[in-house]
């Protein structure tokens, strides 16, 4: 995949001057640039960076915005240091979202520009609740939105902006999907008939992929394919480059598809039957679409869609390829721990040579196809950027003794995957981390108390309704006990063979009311940071089951998907209760078990050494 | 206080009759009664228990609702038994709020009415967001919402209504209140210059007696006055029985304050400026208020009042006087706790013998006012029934070896208290107890899981902002564990020398907004109930204050004002992690502390005894 090019800090710069004199040229005050496409991604593909190529902060959250005389990006707690180091030296503030007293872009714009400034910004780039929103926390403050036809930004990137991306899509076969497309369309057509509809828009592209049982390729990490889907009563219509679409994949789904490319959706529109409305989720469809429709004078019934909810429930045959995908992953990840463990000078390798290394484990899986978001190898001071990824010039070596967080996944043909492990480094193993009793009581600290939250949430029990926020409280619990919490949620949803960030749901504090549902599968990821020192976070994931119940009220639990032991020399056994120390026996246990098919010799012997109970010898 | 007259099951299917004939006077079709009086108070005067007179249930909590040939009550888990109890024998079905597949009363009107059908109530009862949901849920399901300007019940109801309370108000000392009337009305004063409007409108008992630093005798168990209150930029208008007013009080709150009949204050609207708004509280105020200012074209800023938040976050003179009332408090509940522990012979007694011997208790204290709510002493099966009050009919004879439940509050001068204990009965003392173990064994695993919830809430830390539906989850934890739960939330806001409950926050699975705060006074109490056997809740009250923080977040925690002994007959001690175990002994270690010198020979002996450590001998 083709990435923006590099953006040393001086450009930066000169592309704030060109995107300037766009604006004066439009008669804008100032120009708001969000991470997103079309599509409402998290990942966008190439041609859709507009907001790294313009401010060159490349985390996957964030917002820049200017007027014609300052510049600021906006990005959550996750990347500030990242922000921090990226736009040193750029004229583009960096403002933490969430700390104390940092206006939001909105205030910020607000504050800087006089009443009756015309504020512009790509309709493209926001669903329409979005910019529903912000058109009218920005009109009551004075100012004017302003959507425009061509992106200015496109016009400074001019010949460098990469193309479309045109890469084959596959058929997702039904022994992964558990679910034919002719039978999610029956349930969405059932909807239709209930909801009085004449059919929906589906913009989303891990709900296209989903619903067509297709997987592709043209964003990095996620294995989906640009497209707009519209789905009627009897007929589909694709929106694609075609050129992907092969005649096995058209015989897949039928006659009843039609297939058209890309830039004919807009157009498309203006063909449907203005009789009966059309279900349109104004939290994924964006703001220029819902004024296009409004244009052709065409009724709309704005409700969120009922495909991320039926998406984020996972039937028996995703939930067995979850299960071989990870199976596959767990036996790379205890290479990997060998590797790394057992490596006669860690002192030699450095953040990009593990994560080389670990991909070279992942690649010895012939299901695996690449890694599921970018590697996170972050050593002693880097582990304490949740969401750091190593560059040639962040790039530390390694030091024993030490901590390493390592957050990573893979996409594999069954399923996604996606695991952090914090890891002590010592070149003589266990008996050197006891002779380093002192430098590592802190992090041993640390580590037992995260690994006390992760263990609570994944033994933790509840009734249906229950929600994210609820669950969160639970797994933050021994880090509050002692004054310490982290900036990040406890979980996310997890696609089945596809985005490794996916909703409806969400595990951390926001106001969500989806509530966790049998077949969910959802990450338990709670962590610690300490800025300048180092970071812990320990990641399974997990899936939602039954539970037996004592009383007359139903139970759910949580299920291990990942297959990997924590690190037994980073946990203080004085600090777990006796079920603690016993729930991560008997995990041990499930994991040797699980595994050890898969590994021979050196390596199935160092996974029952550091399996082994944990009172034992 | 003079309370509704007795309803024989008879008489209720009467006044139904008499009902029916005055709504098809009306041309009404169905009728709704809910708890409420215009006040929206939880707890109301005797005039207003239209519900209970129409209805013959006597909970707190539930809504009636008729058409001309159908009946039912509707009310939730804490009074599911109660209900059943009560309205056997009538033509008032029970509907059980919350459980599977069963219909709310909006939802039974709409199944059982014929399309334009109109559904009578009494603006008065609802607040006017309740009115404005109500009126749109029924007219989209095709039923009209009809006002009565006559509340037909009263017409049913005739000579034997009872009348308006009249009872003297009372200045709260300001050694307690800790604040001025004065520097209250400048805080809210302060608010009107920012929102621009010319006054607020303040009709809710508590917040009106908390306003005015005054206390009345109104309501059973809430010290509370019938009034409304009008606060403008100079002046303040109070509309109650103005004989209740002596020359003190109107000394105590100075010239500004006016003075006039309860019944004036509809009048007195029409003669409100129509310059300015008025802010008016829709969550509050009620929806025949809300119609008579439309009358008047008077315009109205419609936003939550900001006194239920201030009335929330107590003071350090409040929070000192609630610490004083606890003293008082545990000194009666350690008297009574050796009456019944020591008891030679507890089958003589029964479930109003122990509210009769803890209300005796209670009134040797000199500042004691009387019950902050009605005693539930539940032996048995009745334990059950989270809100159950013994009668003569329900009232059970204790049995020994048994378990009672017993939860209790008491009105001070100085604060309010709330406390449950459950308590074991058995004739020989802890030895019987131990010889009794086979049938204590389930009540002892459910006493020692409810009091790990109890002690998990109590040690829990937490950053600002945090929920108390995330609080609640924390709480709930160790008995989900086992499968189990319970209908109710865990915590309650309480008020300082006012009412038992109060808000603005909420601990519980409800989706309430208002982060607990420092100040914030609140139960924990966590419980667990078999229907037909036994129940078991412990409740202290506790305060919220600041805590220790080991990183930039900090951090907030909870203070124990209760002091009362835990049964340490009932705690399984294999149950216990080694920090739960010391936790109980450093809080019996403080109620040995606090209260030893107000306990003299035997109950000091006993107090000693039951806080000894938990290990000890």
């Amino acid at each position: 995949m083709s990435s923006p090019k590099s953006s040393p800090k001086s450009s930066i710069d000169k592309r704030l001057a060109s995107l300037r004199s766009t604006l004066k040229t439009q008669r804008l005050d100032g120009y708001v640039v969000p991470s997103s496409d079309a599509h409402q991604s998290e990942y966008v593909g190439a041609p859709w960076r507009r907001r790294e190529f313009i401010s060159g902060f490349s985390g996957s959250a964030g917002t820049f915005a200017c007027t014609l005389d300052q510049a600021g990006l906006w990005t959550d707690a996750r990347y500030w240091t990242q922000g921090q180091q990226q736009l040193q030296g750029t004229s583009v503030a960096l403002f933490r979202s969430g700390a104390p007293h940092v206006p939001d872009w909105q205030d910020w714009l607000v504050k800087n520009l006089a009443k009756g400034s015309r504020v512009g910004l790509n309709g493209s780039l926001f669903s329409i609740d979005q910019y529903t929103a912000l058109e009218k926390t920005l009109t009551q403050a004075g100012l004017q939105l302003i959507t425009v036809d061509q992106d200015p930004i496109d016009g400074v990137w001019g010949h460098d902006r990469p193309e479309l991306p045109s890469t084959p899509v596959r058929i997702h076969p039904q022994t992964f999907a558990g679910e034919s497309v002719d039978e999610k369309l029956g349930r969405l057509r059932q909807r239709f008939k209930e909801e009085k509809v004449q059919g929906l828009l589906v913009t989303a592209l891990d709900e296209i992929a989903w619903l067509l049982n297709l997987r592709g390729n043209d964003v990095e990490f996620n294995p989906v394919f640009y497209a707009y889907l519209w789905v009627g009563e009897t007929l589909v219509k694709v929106f694609t480059d075609t050129s992907k679409i092969s005649a096995d994949i058209r015989a897949h789904l039928g006659s009843q598809f039609q297939w058209a490319p890309y830039g004919d959706f807009m157009g498309f529109l203006a063909t449907l039957p203005k009789s009966q409305p059309l279900w349109v989720d104004p939290t994924t469809i964006n703001a220029a679409i819902g004024k296009t429709l409004g244009d052709y004078s065409l009724k709309t019934y704005e409700q969120p869609s009922p495909i991320p909810g039926w998406k984020s429930v996972k039937n028996a045959a995703e939930l067995n390829g979850m299960a071989q995908a990870h199976r596959q992953d767990g036996v790379a990840l205890v290479k990997f721990l060998r590797w790394i463990k057992e490596h006669p000078n860690v002192d030699q390798l450095d953040e990009i040579s593990v994560e080389v290394q670990l991909e070279k484990f992942r690649k010895l899986n012939t299901d695996y196809i690449g890694p599921s978001f970018a590697t996170i190898a972050g050593f002693g001071p880097n582990g304490a950027l949740p969401h750091y990824r190593a560059t040639r010039e962040s790039n530390l070596k390694l030091k024993s003794p030490g901590i390493l967080l390592l957050d990573s996944g893979g996409q594999y043909v069954q399923g996604t995957t996606d695991i952090t492990r914090t890891i002590v480094l010592s070149r003589g193993g266990a008996g050197d981390v006891r002779a380093q009793q002192d430098s590592l009581a802190q992090p041993k600290k640390i580590y037992t108390l995260v690994l006390k939250c992760h263990l609570q949430l994944a033994r933790t029990q509840f009734p249906p309704g229950t929600l994210g926020l609820q669950l969160d409280a639970i797994a933050r619990q021994p880090l509050w006990q002692h004054g310490l919490t982290y900036g990040h949620g406890t979980g996310h949803g997890v696609g089945a063979a596809l985005c490794v960030h996916e909703g409806p749901f969400s595990l951390s504090t926001r106001r969500n009311f989806h509530p966790i549902q049998i077949g969910n599968v959802l990450s338990n990821e709670p962590a610690c940071y300490f800025e300048g020192d180092f970071g812990v976070r320990i990641e399974n994931l997990v899936s939602v089951t039954s539970r037996a119940s004592s009383g007359p009220t139903p139970f759910l639990g949580f299920d291990d998907l990942t297959l990997c032991p924590y690190d037994r020399d980073l946990i203080d056994l004085e600090m777990l209760h006796r079920e603690e120390i016993s729930q991560v026996d008997r995990y041990h246990e499930r994991v040797v078990a699980e595994l050890s098919s898969q590994l021979k010799d050196q390596d199935l012997d160092f996974l029952k050494k550091v399996c082994r109970p944990l009172q034992g010898p």
